[in-house]
């Protein structure tokens, strides 16, 4: 391993194709203490400079996976990848930045669960930053949201409609946060489905015998993530501030979306890799414990919902792709192996996540490169507040870079990929579009083998440095010309003047 | 005043066109003792028998008004038109029965309620049913829910989304209502507005100095209640059962309503004719008092609206038309003169509804005669279970009939109106579409003045008969072939067999 | 053979529940004369009634067909199912009434096309009307619709946006035509698929070697349905006449339907009992014959699609069922052996129709027996103005009856089946819910042999006449109180006042 | 008048906020010979730069007009306003670049239409593009079509729907030009009302005696455009092409281009000025001059329908703003003073388009400044293809610069304006939002007097360069990474193998 202390020498990507969100050009770019230094060609390069042979390869901002769990506490174990093997995971499949999520327990300081997560992703190799969740409501909550988005550098706050007895919050609690939130000028997201229904579903499966996986996606069916959605929405609309929806599952769903932004509300939607690209036929297969690996949250859908998904994201009705990277080994699967509703929820995919939408969305003809770079990487930043400091190759943005392989195959396995879970949902799938080298940092972090278009996943080369990775301050939104969706429809109400 | 005790000689209804929703046929209608004996031309009638001449006029089956509230206790004061009052307007207007609520307080028996209930009904003029308003829940709930439904005739119940602190029911009693009734096969109903919503606009507004008439419809405005009909019917879908939306008023609910039914869901909404008919303008207007009137709940919305509702009836997306008459006098609203959260919710509507809708839907070509009897009364008879004993002229129903002068016009005025309230919404419009003659279980109770096309509503003569109407015990669906509307999707799923 | 000159006894359909469009209730019904006579219990009947006994049955109006096409002349050939048949099928299979269509050739008489189909029509078994197609213009077709709805009982008209070079109109000839037809009363049909875009996507398909029947459906996708479609309802929205979109046959054009309907505008849709129980899988398979034998216009669609159309039934988006029942023989199929755009465009269909549609939409639970009656009857009869002597059981109807067996089974296959084609699109197929009787004007022509539960198809007894049916006059829609959809837009508008 | 052929000095934009699509940002401009040499702070600026003090003020890209008719003959008169009127306009406005529309008449070669339109706009003062209209086909146009996207920089078709009998394409026409279009890499435009519907409407009116200019939008109701718009997005995806509908003028029809948004499809929407901010009341006043000056096509729409626009602009669902700039004066426009039908058809626009947009959406809060941007140029010179050479503020990109003072009011009026023609649409309306500065090829040739935040619009001084305007080529789409909007369904359609 190369002495990682050491700072990276400067960096040429030489001879590629820049793609940015709006704009795809041949470019060199020069990468110089950790930020880009030059874009262009015939650049003047410093001594001692790295060069990186990017022809025929496509330059792009290094990916933002803007929903990942890494060693989350959950369900009574702990996701295995941590924000060390999470985040190298994510460095050789061509992701830079991660926005991962503090959860704190009902009651708990939302401002100690911040730090708690601080601590633990101190070992991260990528930059990272850091949704906070509100989990109950209390004066300390709302003093402590203050707090977080003044001086801890949060920007986004996330809300569970599911999980009921649990991280569910009600109407009001709801309400309040929301409102807190555009007080403060911080984005609300949203887990949108229906916790009532979740746990009726449950209880009605377990007791008609069904506790096996394939119980999971038929407790949760479309309407309870339709439902939620939709009050999310409407609450944000009645409020007037923004609202995300994270993870956004099924068709259902994202036509509330879609009826929302017609109707010039500001709001957003994430699709996972994994809910574009599988559907719910894994539930039902033979190997229980592979079955058991898809376990997570909104569920994998009926055919026909994937591709809505990527419709959506080609359409503009969704805005950003994901993973919810949050991986259980096959023995916490097992805890719930006589009754689904104990099998730990989650799945990998930060490690896939480029190459599987750049073979669904690129190679199959859905979208261009640009959008690409749009929806995984750009969008994320500027919802996010990170732009232009990620998303983007542009001179002083940081050097976090994805250098794409339009053409190269490789085959997705567990026995190639560099996290730690013992499973990977697109296990044997064979896609095109490899990432041959990430940059992180402006250091080389990553370089795969690709020979006669075909890499060998495992033989690729690693090199990142655990602990590089910062913390992301992000602002919140503010004047002047912030972001103002909709005029406040209750703000500017008047009373009428009568004579009395 | 007729010896209203005496039975009703027979009654034949002569030389007009019948009008069913199926089709429309040229004969006479002969009743007796309550019942319709014959429909067709050249009947054998018993001698003493009353004639009245329908030439030119349209023979339909009385109207059902599917949405009242005869002196309800709420907010404080009890609603002026009570049962007497209420069925004298009724009658007057065509309508021939009515189904009101019975809203118990929460924590209160149902079943107390119920008979409470009863006890005021007994002065009712005309026919009447219940629903029964679900407060609250417990096991004691639950457990008269069933009562009222095999022993007292009630086929339906009443959720509200709204009132919070008082009716508003959280996910879970609705979920639990909800439930229950599909067990029961009863109808689950529901006023939805969001409830949380609207108390924080109500705060908004007041807190914003906006204490008039004004901040009704600024407090609450349409997607609190796209929001609450998206809950009810993603709940109904998750729960497979039935759902009754109540006063649907605005095309945003409207449309989350033809999505679930374009979807095959099984569910129906009710128009009031006052929301079909009249638009916000009626808030902003510089007489305070009438503002005030108009205080209901949902409130009038915006221009453009109430178009939309009569495409839905025409459309098929909404199913019935009702009044929700709830009448406070100006003394009552003036409670709420200093902050409009505490005018009394309800405006008049049960004696005009026939023709105000008759001229929008008829007279100006939105629908034919046939489909004008489906939504004033075929389909709330069928829907709520009383058909075909109301909503059809047919041989053994109850002859309940509204004779309407389809060319006549009347002014609407309060100084002319059969109800005790002393303001009217529809004030000084003119409609075509004039009730000449109401008969109420065979008895004829009210005759119209028209003269030169032009009615003389004050002139009218009314003989109805205070305490004459019965309650009408509506059975619950059931076995063979009942309306089963999708397949229970969690019912009938298998656990997967695999080899362990 | 019974003696079929002799008139039928008076028959007595006794001890089962009749079923209609708006309700269902235990009577007996006699028919006399070839109507019904009496609906009711304990019915005097005539010395020498025949009884049949329907005790745990269900009896319906017997199914109108409204789409068939009995001895078409089509594609070089000839429908093998003429009027003896085709009526044969149907009555076995409870369908006692179809509209079949009179196709002009361009240029033809339309008057002379009808007089030849009313020649081919004499052999016909059951009742039938007829739908003129709109095939070219002039001054004499315009003339000659005059006439057929004035003198010859022609009610609707069709027109088709498909078959390029052939029927198919231009924007200016459909425009014609509707206006005509808005004038005269009558209902326009249309079969919408583009023909521009179908005739290029088969020029494409044959280009790119694609001969075979799987050409069929790839050459012309949903959008040729969906932009035919809305083409046609906008066109008789801005005319603002009535628009009936037969066969639609998909979840696009359906939108496209409801898009409309709730937006207010007077139009109908109609499924084929085919497009809505089998899916395109049908064109892929490995025997070439039968794959042959699905090619129709629209073809069958992708999965997903026929639960759509059933949503639609069920939610009223659709409104009537047919079959588009037009035979042809393997030998005829095969003239297109080498170019699927050669294969004789038809299915059969008359005669499974009702088992079809009561297994897949009362069995499985999507709507209850009343709805289903006015699917396959009711609905078709108001819409086609046929109602009440089609359409219901009611005394004075036509006694044209299904009785229903909603519990017995049959397998239903071209060996078993009463038409003449040589192929079964539901071989195979095993259905809940079986026609074990039908009446015929009166005469008991069908009685299928059911033992435990399961007919026997081939046994069952037909004892239909030959020539017996009769044309069905139908007048079209006139004053007063006629459906008159929407305020016709232009006609009301009045120039503005100005000073010059 | 300054030495308009000397060449123009540097130029720097200081202390000004600089607004792109994607970010906002704090920097000055450094314009050298016509080209952006420089964004940043502290810049090195060389000898004889003159300096705009942009303190306070937004330096966004010149807007893009992607739809101007400059000197159009047109209905028996031509366009008052030519290039060199037009583009004084479009500059002051804020306005940089136009594309303007080549209409050759059916049976005239395209390509010599083409170079007549060259000549015309040898006076622009502004950078300006070319659509090409196709009127009518032959193998000639076929030909032609391929000469003008490789030889002469046209990369966008346009095709009426509309003008029937004059400019109109039937279904193969446009199937035709599309398919050649699209093997080109070419954009279709298209021009959607059903033409049909309008020549009829036009007709009634006049038949029914409405010669007044309230006969326009009476005689083209939103469903002719609806359809229109339907049919071309339908036709773009059977044939798996891009479709871009100009002045998309009402809900209706923009519900119809969201629609296939949502389905995947790649097609764009253009939203006039006028139509997102006035509404139709404007055909009935009591001026009938002023009703005239309203007369384009489509027509101003109800009220609702402005809203609407915004909203889709908002949501992404229409992508760029434009104006049909079209002037006709008042004795121009008497020429249909006694027949609606013969108004010559257009309005003005270029030069208040970014004012009035500015108010209407970033003022009024409905979007962000970058969204600004992204609607008034980015998005217009990206789908052009002229980006980035238009549409950013960025090093080498053309110096095409807008300044404008975000809180400056001005009052627009026909008194003031920089056109010729004699009305202004927006009469009186007081906007905020004034085009401070506009720099164009890197010379400053508009500057505002601003006072008290109130711009004296009249004494701004304009100092363009007639003829200075250059043509800009716009090369087609082409490989790699193309936009290839959706797997071509078609194309990749495979013979099933089936033994014979």
């Amino acid at each position: 391993m190369a002495d990682t202390t050491a700072p990276a020498p400067p960096l040429l990507i030489s001879g590629g194709d820049v793609v940015n969100a709006d704009q795809t050009f041949r470019a060199d770019v020069l990468c110089v203490d950790g930020v880009i230094a030059a874009v262009g060609l015939d650049l003047d390069v410093p001594e001692g400079t790295q060069v990186v042979d990017a022809t025929g390869l496509l330059v792009m901002p290094g990916g933002v996976d803007t929903h990942t769990h890494c060693r989350l506490p959950f369900m009574s174990t702990v996701a295995i990848d941590d924000f060390e093997t999470g985040t190298r995971g994510a460095l050789c499949g061509g992701t830079t930045s991660i926005i991962d999520f503090v959860i704190p327990s009902p009651g708990q300081s939302i401002l100690a669960a911040f730090d708690q997560w601080q601590e633990w992703a101190a070992d991260a190799q990528c930059d990272f930053g850091f949704h906070v969740a509100i989990t109950w409501w209390s004066d300390q909550v709302e003093e402590e949201m203050g707090i977080l988005t003044r001086e801890r550098g949060v920007a986004s706050f996330k809300h569970f409609l599911a999980y009921k007895g649990a991280l569910m919050l009600d109407d009001e609690a709801l309400y309040n946060s929301f409102t807190r939130a555009k007080e403060l000028g911080a984005l609300c997201t949203v887990h949108a489905e229906n916790g009532e229904m979740v746990y009726r579903g449950q209880m009605k499966m377990l007791e008609a015998g069904i506790t096996g996986p394939e119980g999971h996606p038929w407790s949760r069916p479309v309407e309870c993530e339709a439902e939620a959605t939709d009050r999310a929405l409407r609450t944000g609309e009645f409020i007037n501030t923004p609202v995300y929806i994270v993870h956004v599952s099924c068709k259902e769903a994202m036509d509330v979306v879609a009826r929302a932004k017609a109707a010039g509300q500001v709001c957003y939607a994430e699709v996972l890799a994994g809910h574009a690209t599988i559907d719910d036929s894994v539930y039902f297969q033979e190997d229980k414990r592979a079955a058991m690996h898809y376990v997570m949250s909104p569920p994998f859908r009926p055919a026909g919902n994937p591709d809505a998904l990527i419709n959506a994201l080609a359409a503009g009705v969704a805005d950003t792709t994901a993973t919810d990277n949050c991986t259980f080994c096959t023995e916490q699967k097992s805890m719930g192996a006589d009754d689904f509703t104990k099998i730990p929820n989650g799945t990998a995919g930060i490690e896939d996540r480029m190459s599987v939408l750049f073979d669904r969305m690129v190679v199959q003809g859905a979208i261009d490169v640009n959008k690409f770079v749009a929806v995984t990487s750009t969008n994320a930043a500027r919802i996010f507040n990170m732009y232009p400091r990620k998303g983007v190759i542009a001179v002083g943005s940081d050097a976090d870079i994805c250098v794409m392989d339009p053409n190269a195959k490789r085959v997705i396995s567990v026995n190639t990929h560099h996290v730690k879970v013992d499973f990977n949902p697109w296990e044997g799938r064979e896609v095109t579009g490899v990432p041959a080298f990430t940059v992180c940092a402006g250091r080389l972090v990553w370089k795969a083998v690709i020979a006669d278009g075909v890499a060998d996943w495992a033989a690729g080369e690693f090199s990142g440095v655990k602990g590089s990775g910062r913390y992301i301050e992000r602002p919140c939104f503010g004047l002047p010309f912030e972001t103002v969706p909709v005029t406040d429809k209750l703000r500017e109400k008047q009373p009428i003047q009568r004579a009395e």
